[in-house]
């Protein structure tokens, strides 16, 4: 079997046995069994952490089938976070001398050192420090809320839905409820920050405090990956912060009601999350058409790679826009942070784009086709075409935000968002991979030629 | 001034003109002067064949208002067949010597020797001939229906509109009057698939066809480009023919209530059109949301480069499937027909695809903003997002088929339209190059450096 496949089937048997356990009567809040259809949809969203629900997390399942919940999202965010930190450093057996060794230079850092064991521990031991950080730090603000137990609960649910960016919550409005609170503003931001930032840009930030406080007399020197994540990140965090406060600002049921330290907060917040997370602390439905538009764009981008997030990722965007600034310079090359990027990975890039739009075509085309035909009640009783659109791209980049129609879908449309949020998660080139199966690289060389473009 | 400066320039010196012209009483059909914005849509539209219109090119222009449009059409799409083709030569000269030889290779061909003079005269000798047959071809159908004079006028017009992928029509209703007729089902289809074909594409097949004829020995050989725009061209009118007829099926107001032949003929047509010609034969406001899905992806694909028509084009999307499949297969370079696609031109099929998105996903953004926060009775009367994203897409891929809203929209929203229809005529590429001005390529080489995509 292929590593691809290999991946693919290790989620899917994840899933099964979580439909499994959630179908069961102790699962759910009044004691019957689940559909199958809710059980595989609860399942699939816990595992691919992307918090699209069909029924309400807090009222319709018992604490039990909360708990179930709750480790399907940390066995689906781990698993993702370390297979994807293996895969890297196995496809970097695959490049040729002078990129092995840009490789190495670049992943020649302490934490990668050692053998697999060692790099799982440090990746689950990353993991309790942020959730065990963030449930201390919204213990206090639970807990007054809601009495000790109930907080405790509350406390450890949100901080490992946050850092794994599930976007599951047990409330039934998800954050909507929590807009003023300073500490929720930040704490569970920055638990999705650094949960969709990638083990590796944490580790090198780990080393950069280090060495900054033992204050180190050598230069630190940052990889490329880095600077990339951390750059982007930054611009893709302020500028959404600032167009959805311009976007949002005259619209009474979104920012238009609050004062502006709450309009800061909450169009903060909503960039954090649309990233990736799918919390919301604004009803989605009542955003205006550019709101929604700039929702997309950020889901669509989505988190960076090895993170717990979704999405084409914030490296693969750069790529393309330094691809872009090359054409219009007339160089041939791509470079950033001067540095050069080989032609196997700008192909990579492409693909993962190139892949996703066509996967989130289809899907949207397959729901319209559905819902339209056999299913005419949904667009008749006020569903729109933005609306489905949202909703696949939200599954899409694992996201979880809704427009509210997930549950009025019809069950071949829910299928269909399952697939979606499936391949979202085990990354559309290991699906494509997956389904090609075995191939051998071409061995012959072909003559170069040319033709017209754009 | 550098290139694309010029060429950014020259259409705005047409547009300007057409513009006065159309202004004066002498084009409108009841002798009062044109309000300056409408004129300058009429005129943006036809010097860049896109065809969106704010009134009725039939009943609102008089005769000599349409003889403008179509002298505009007639100069934007010429205008556009020379400058590309040039431009495609004079890239030829900033390749390195390997892909030079592959250039050259891929344009020995008779019709490319000789001077500029030959190629222009070439060019319009082409352009004549395939007007000419049009609309010898078409006579008998208009003037049957319309009498002799207007017969003639009505056949010169769509043959001429046809050619250059305008989409022009005097009738209000396009040609949903006509779907019935096997001539305008073929002649028309015809005029506008070999209009966007491309003018080396045309020189090609006629050299084939006079090999055919004359039966020399040696074999036939093809270029690359030939071979990508032929193929891709096929696929997508066969794929699309067939999806629309399927998806519309069930549609009474689209395909519904048509006979199966009636069906066929229509959704080829659509097929055809939809592709960068802008015509339609059936109500585009009554298409199913998949129907839609459908229109808008054919549109931003579009036509094939130094042809008449808009969009990303045939070969860049072939560029970019080949990228994913030679990502999944583990090769590190894109092959197509047994030939090897140049890094440069990667990055610059990468360029169009990223450039053209943003394009359309900022004018779309800003158009909702506008009509949602400035203009609030667009939205609450009726007009939706996918309409708006609809006619964006159509205006930078040149189409010209509407969703309807055109003339609802505010002037903000029209003039940003004609920008778009402006920049998509002249190439996402030009355009930002016009605006990045005079570059000098890097000549520092950085090592390179990986880092984690996707
Ligand atoms: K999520
Ligand atoms: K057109």
């Amino acid at each position: 079997m292929t590593i691809a496949r290999t991946i693919c089937c290790g989620f899917l048997v994840v899933i099964a046995v979580g439909t499994l356990l959630l179908m069961l009567p102790f699962a759910t809040d009044d004691g019957s069994w689940n559909s199958p259809l809710v059980a595989l949809f609860t399942a699939t969203s816990a595992v691919c952490v992307t918090g699209l629900i069909v029924v309400d997390t807090g009222s319709d399942f018992s604490f039990w089938g909360q708990l179930i919940i709750l480790l399907l999202i940390q066995v689906g965010g781990l698993g993702y976070m370390t297979t994807t930190t293996f895969l890297i450093l196995l496809l970097g057996r695959r490049f040729d001398l002078r990129q092995k060794l840009a490789i190495q230079e670049s992943f020649d850092r302490p934490f990668l050192h050692g053998n697999s064991r060692t790099l799982i521990r440090s990746i689950i031991a990353t993991t309790l420090v942020f959730e065990i950080l963030g449930i201390l730090l919204m213990l206090n603000v639970f807990s007054k809320k809601y009495g000790t137990m109930k907080g405790l609960w509350y406390a450890i649910f949100h901080s490992i839905s946050a850092w794994n960016n599930a976007g599951f919550s047990l409330f039934s409005d998800s954050l909507t409820g929590l807009d003023d609170s300073l500490t929720i503003n930040f704490i569970i931001p920055l638990l999705i920050i650094f949960g969709g930032i990638g083990y590796q840009v944490i580790m090198e930030l780990y080393m950069a405090i280090v060495h900054f406080v033992t204050r180190k007399r050598e230069r630190l020197v940052f990889s490329l990956n880095f600077k990339v994540v951390i750059s982007t990140t930054a611009i893709l965090l302020l500028s959404g912060t600032i167009i959805f406060f311009l976007v949002e600002y005259p619209n009474p049921d979104t920012l238009g009601n609050l004062d502006l330290r709450g309009k800061i907060l909450t169009a903060w917040f909503q960039s954090v999350t649309t990233r990736t997370a799918g919390f919301n602390s604004i009803d989605i439905g009542s955003m205006t058409f550019a709101g929604l538009l700039l929702t997309i764009g950020l889901m669509f981008i989505g988190a960076s790679p090895s993170g717990t997030g979704g999405g084409i990722k914030t490296t693969t965007l750069r790529i393309l826009t330094n691809c872009t600034r090359s054409v219009l310079r007339g160089n041939d090359e791509v470079v950033m942070f001067e540095r050069e990027i080989s032609v196997p990975l700008i192909l990579k890039a492409v693909a993962v784009v190139f892949g996703s739009t066509n996967m989130v075509v289809l899907i949207t085309f397959l729901i319209y086709l559905n819902e339209g035909i056999f299913h005419p009640s949904f667009f008749e009783s006020g569903g729109t075409s933005l609306q489905v659109l949202f909703e696949v791209i939200s599954a899409f980049a694992t996201v979880g935000l809704s427009a509210g129609i997930t549950d009025k879908l019809s069950a071949i449309s829910q299928l269909l968002l399952i697939l979606t949020m499936y391949t979202g998660r085990v990354g559309i080139l290991v699906f494509m991979a997956a389904i090609a199966g075995e191939t051998r690289p071409r061995v012959v060389q072909y003559p170069e030629e040319t033709l017209l473009v754009g």
